[in-house]
């Protein structure tokens, strides 16, 4: 059975398409040239592919050098791509050409296919659209596929990224609001230290997340920058003067974020520094997420022999014989991502040296690993509000039972018998198995009454935080 | 419209799943509790696992515990998912427990259901096969999912990539032999230097891949040690004596490689470490081939700008507007998918390290990785193999025009009139641009036939290599 | 022949120290127990515990709490460690406790036993100044390091890098400014594009280091937040109320960087992210600074066999034999530099993710590698400034022949003749290997006079850049 | 007050020396031109370079093209420099050349001019040995320092790195060994699971020791390959014909390691394949020591309020106010150096993807790093096994304690009174915070006598391992 196809061209000849599909000639022959793994362009930058060329007909239209009909039907088309319609007609991968060519090509062949039939024309050869003189007019893969990345990359920071990172902190936030009273051990190197509240631990978790939003922001002013209107070197050579400048405004209007043109150019083409430095903020998240998690899980080991000290939601059968056994299987997920964002990184980073001259060639690389890390962490912050944060709970029992249990307790009694004293009673108890007051009583240093109003925890924890 | 479902049971109660799949409860609830990003399980595991599972079923039916029946209808079940018939039933994410447990459950419920469907039984709670107690049978997911990660990344090492490398080898050292005669420039520093001949850099290429595939043979035998009958926490709990050999061995036979049972199986369950020295040789390998892709493309720089030495197959238009320029596509992918392997080491070793006492929970990440830059470089080799390698051809005029305008061959005359008063005819020629044959008879220190004759490219390449 | 000691104590018991040294036996007894590697914790590290100390004497003295002879000793002791008068004084590793604590208390003892020696006393046992009640006083290792580790990143930053940086850009800038008239061929995948001026190409490196300079800026306001006060596990526990927001005053006084007390000091115990972020920046540099140098040191290649467009300084020999081979040094020192940044960008990354409850116990490591990375690119960048970039000179008559060599200009005959024929003149040009003016006339599709007047390489370089 | 100085010359021309050094004028015109940093080329290697140079004498000497006299002079100037004898005359930075062209000058500078001295001539340009002609005599750097990388690795694992690893991994398997008989809890996904004995759990960690011992094994053929006699860009040009093979020959013989010389000599010049894959090796054994360290600083974590089941040595005070705070300081030490590892790992894999043409120009960058991490690795495990892991002892009433507290021993019942009841027990158990036996005898599923019989945590850790 031999599959419907239509021979489509470019300069290098015919070439079989499949009659069911809207691409063309140029993303035909990158499919059979670049058979490598099974990672594909990442929907957001189809997206965002799809309003660049949106926008750029409009812009064209508005500057009266694209004929009125043809930008209305590219725009239908646009529209519809952006809008989910045509999910199959994007198949090529990551790796091909470094510039992205082939899938600034992909947006341009199905564009152009299926501007013409919406124009009443056929699909194919005959069409009444052109790819590259109508739909990528006043453009050059050399800067559209930079500004989607840069557009991509911020639509979904903003949009998805950053709400999931003030809902899980707007979560934790209440969790160390509502632990405000429940003072519990503190500890260093693995170690019993002085205690604090269940609080304050919280509001570490809060201020690194509130931080991280930050860090975030921060990045955002250089990915707004757009490459647009350089074409093929930066000199911005064939594109009408207005058109960067014009296509920008269209762009932020259609996003609703604040797109600008790249003051210069030849960077916005010839780096990507602005997503190796966005990527230097999401990589900080990670690590702070990482933070969290791992401190929750050991927080919630046990059932009877780990620390205990928290509850978390039990989602799924950890164990089909052991009751009682939650795995902290958010946690897991979660670090697991963030050992994929640190990995990332270092693909970002050795992209983002790796330019030569006008243009950078890892383009399809970057933008798949910045927009996964945006996805994963998104996702992920989510997944563990949902499933973990909301529903972690303080085993007060176990807490108190650890605290009074503590040796560290002995520092309260420093300013009353001196640190001496108090480092023996400590010693003894340690030695001894026994508690501090035993210990304290049997030396003969203070009164019970004394131990009792001195050697008060919740005295021990200040004032500075929740 | 309602979706058609069948409600499924686990520990945590009833669940509706699509009639339509053969997953069940717990598949299902990992759907539900883990929507993180796109990233799933990958084919080569999911294939392992079924290996797994019946392997298992093929030798609890030889050692008496398992049903005839119930194991022939496992058998064959797996042997379905074995040769790609069930593709669309294992929609995990990687971002799930990070002992794989789900994904472990999702072959013991497809394979549960389909197997009593083999028997002439249904889907769902009323099935014939249980996919705890027949399909896991002497199994936990702590000694599956390891067991899985070895099979999956041993296989694809020594199936896809060995092969691939080996092709790659081959065409260059093809290569190296057809291009002897081809004296050349050499440079250090991206500076002229001493000539070599084309074949002697070619040259060089083969050994580094004849030394990458001697690397990646050396990360076999650990990956060939299987963690199957350690059970929960590698003691064995509940297994056979004799499953963990028998097993090993009828994987072995499944597959065709050497595997065996690890004899520490504490350690294959708790760390990773087979996984970080094979993916230690992966990176090894990228850094050979990012040295290739990158030389062969500045080797083709140009058309009359760059370097211009080699000619490199034209696969697609370049630019619409160039006749000509042909960019170096596959380069720039192989070089994108090698700095992708450099990431995912990171992400690897970060995994490996952090096991905790009696499991490492970083494993769908970790095969994640490892699974990926095996594709990305057998893959990535191949399609350089095919698209660029064997079409590479000397430019013999511009190799000659640069060599004979070369000051370095200066060195030449040292023996014959010494060294300061060749220094002396090279700078001549360096600052008046003029050529060393110009400058050497201006100065008078040799006549036109001393210096045709003394100066012979050919005459200093040596005989260490073609 | 035996040293000459002296025996000081600790809580173990007495150790043997130098006499020669101001160390006590903290410092002693780590020296002993962590023979590891030969690296030493930064000297900007060490700087920045002075001032903490010298701010802590200076704030307790002010509280009160600290004996005025005592305070005033110790900030003379301190001083003198800024300035630089003890350097063989701090021998510790980078590999030691993950508190940092044996460097504190490293800096405790030789600031005591040096207080004791200004106000009189001896060194040791009967020193008149304590190193934990007097030095450390309201001090815990556990805020003490983490705030050394902001104040030695920021001033570092502040004093080192960020002028460093700023030099290289105005050197490129001034670069770029002088050579806006020198219109050049563009390079995209290697391959020869449409031209620019050489003035643009060094635009893109100016806007490149405008935006890395912003990037680490935006790193400093988390790096200003402090965590002293915070004491042993961000309670501040023992510490007066108002110590830590005095502490930060007068750290921000001596430095003259607007230092504040940490909002949350759980944060800024327990995690490293502000670290984390500023390497985030110092990585972006690193991608900035590397594509920078490789350009450079390609366009700089030949003299006979490269590119050959630009003309570096010749700083030492690059080969006994060759004149004229200036090996493009400083750039590979900055690339490898840039490395080295990306892989202390991994280190930093997994120790920053790697705290556990209320303390991350990778501190020196992170500190190291930080410190480090500041300095790499800091000198990095000078040297690159002073030794090669004040240099660059364009090969005018190089970069003017591979300009007209190049087939690229055909584009300008584009709106004049129409894509086809313009197609066609640049096939023939390049098959034969003739100039395009030649192809064009033989052709007969315009004439000589149409020829010069239309292909103007100054033309085609727009004007959006200098 | 000046300095005493002598003039040396190199081909730029007169620049001052120390008068107190040995080194000559290109050492003096690298310290003046790579001020970066503080990061000195290792002793490793320059003891590398000084054998390499013994060798080349001896070899030279041997086939007659080196003068006796000089021949045995430069021998024993090198012998010097191996003992150590003159260790403040190599100061230049890892940040110069990237080929160590500078570094090897240095080497032939400091031979050339203390040889001279041992023949009785002078240092400086009257010397009777010259560092090209003489000490460099039939060698270049292109070949010198790639041989040195491999010497000094090699050497440096073999006599340094794997010694310490055999150490700790005999250190663990007694610990193994002696632990046999101690049943403890088992714990996966930081749960409660079913037992093991604490011997198979450190059984664990010498099989990872034992695998890495053999990674690191397999890492050394490619580095016994020497460059040496390749030249300038592998052909050899200007070295005798036997100089390779007997170099090598010689080096093996003062090394005591079978250095061979390599068979394509392309390879080793412009690659650092060997020191890539050699350090994937060592990230591996990183990975094995993080595990190890973290799970020991875990087990030991408490002593009240954590798990508590080991306790480790305790080598200095954890803190000045808490007995029995023993901090797990080596295990931090290990695991901030093993961060290092996988840090070094990223910028020595860029460095070896980013060579081009006929060398590799990030070699001292590389050099630095691999170097490095086997210091970091051999002296890490030296240290945590002197200082922590010979004084491991068992907690044996905390283990067992935990052990009957634990839920998970109900499994033991599954055979007796079936799945369903032995859960029900565990349950109620859970939720009442009662033990299991209490539960079962409660339930009246078992008597006292068939519970204490049938619930044996002995008879559930198997006979697999120690």
């Amino acid at each position: 059975m031999t599959e419907d196809v239509r021979m489509e061209r470019d300069t290098f000849g015919e070439i079989a398409v499949p009659n069911a599909r809207l691409w063309g000639a140029q993303t035909q022959r990158s499919l059979q040239n670049f058979k490598i793994s099974t990672e594909k362009q990442s929907p957001e930058l189809i997206t965002a592919l799809a309003v660049i060329k949106r926008a750029a007909a409009e812009v064209n239209l508005g500057l009266g050098v694209l004929d009125e009909q043809k930008a209305r039907a590219i725009m239908q088309a646009a529209d519809e791509i952006i809008a989910g319609k045509h999910p199959g007609e994007f198949p090529l991968a990551v790796w091909q050409t470094g510039s992205g060519t082939q899938t600034n090509m992909n947006l341009n062949e199905v564009i152009a296919n299926r501007a013409s039939e919406l124009l009443g024309g056929e699909r194919g050869e005959a069409r009444k659209v052109h790819p590259n003189d109508d739909v990528n007019r006043g453009q050059s893969s050399n800067d559209v596929f930079p500004t989607a990345m840069h557009v991509a990359a911020a639509d979904a920071i903003v949009k998805h990224l950053l709400p999931a990172l003030k809902t899980l902190r707007d979560t934790l936030d209440g969790k160390a609001k509502a632990f405000t009273g429940i003072v519990k051990i503190g500890r260093t190197h693995l170690q019993d230290a002085t205690p604090l509240t269940l609080g304050q631990e919280f509001s570490g978790y809060v201020a690194q997340l509130e931080h991280g939003i930050r860090h975030v922001e921060a990045a955002l002013p250089h990915l707004y920058e757009l490459a647009q209107g350089g074409t093929a070197v930066g000199t911005g050579l064939n594109a009408h003067p207005k058109f960067a400048d014009s296509v920008a405004a269209a762009i932020a209007r259609l996003t609703g974020l604040p797109f600008v043109s790249a003051p210069n150019k030849f960077e916005v083409m010839a780096a990507a520094d602005a997503l190796v430095f966005a990527h230097g903020a999401l990589k900080t998240v990670a690590a702070s997420l990482n933070k969290i998690a791992n401190d929750i899980r050991w927080l919630a080991s046990g059932p009877r022999c780990g620390l205990g000290e928290l509850s978390i939601p039990e989602n799924e059968p950890g164990s089909s014989i052991m009751p009682g056994k939650v795995n902290p299987t958010q946690s897991e997920a979660l670090t697991m991502l963030c050992a994929q964002v640190f990995g990332n990184d270092v693909a970002v980073n050795i992209g983002g040296a790796s330019g030569n001259f006008e243009l950078n060639v890892f383009r399809p690389m970057i933008a798949h690993n910045v927009l996964q890390s945006v996805r994963l962490l998104a996702d992920g912050a989510q997944s563990f509000n949902d499933n973990c944060a909301v529903g972690i709970e303080p085993n007060h029992e176990r807490i108190d039972t650890l605290l009074n249990e503590s040796l560290m307790l002995v520092t309260a009694l420093n300013p009353h018998i001196g640190y001496d004293k108090a480092a023996q009673i400590a010693k003894k108890a340690h030695k001894e198995g026994t508690t501090l007051k035993a210990s304290a009583l049997a030396l003969g240093y203070v009164t019970e009454q004394q131990f009792d109003e001195w050697v008060q925890p919740k005295d021990m924890v200040g004032g500075t935080a929740s």
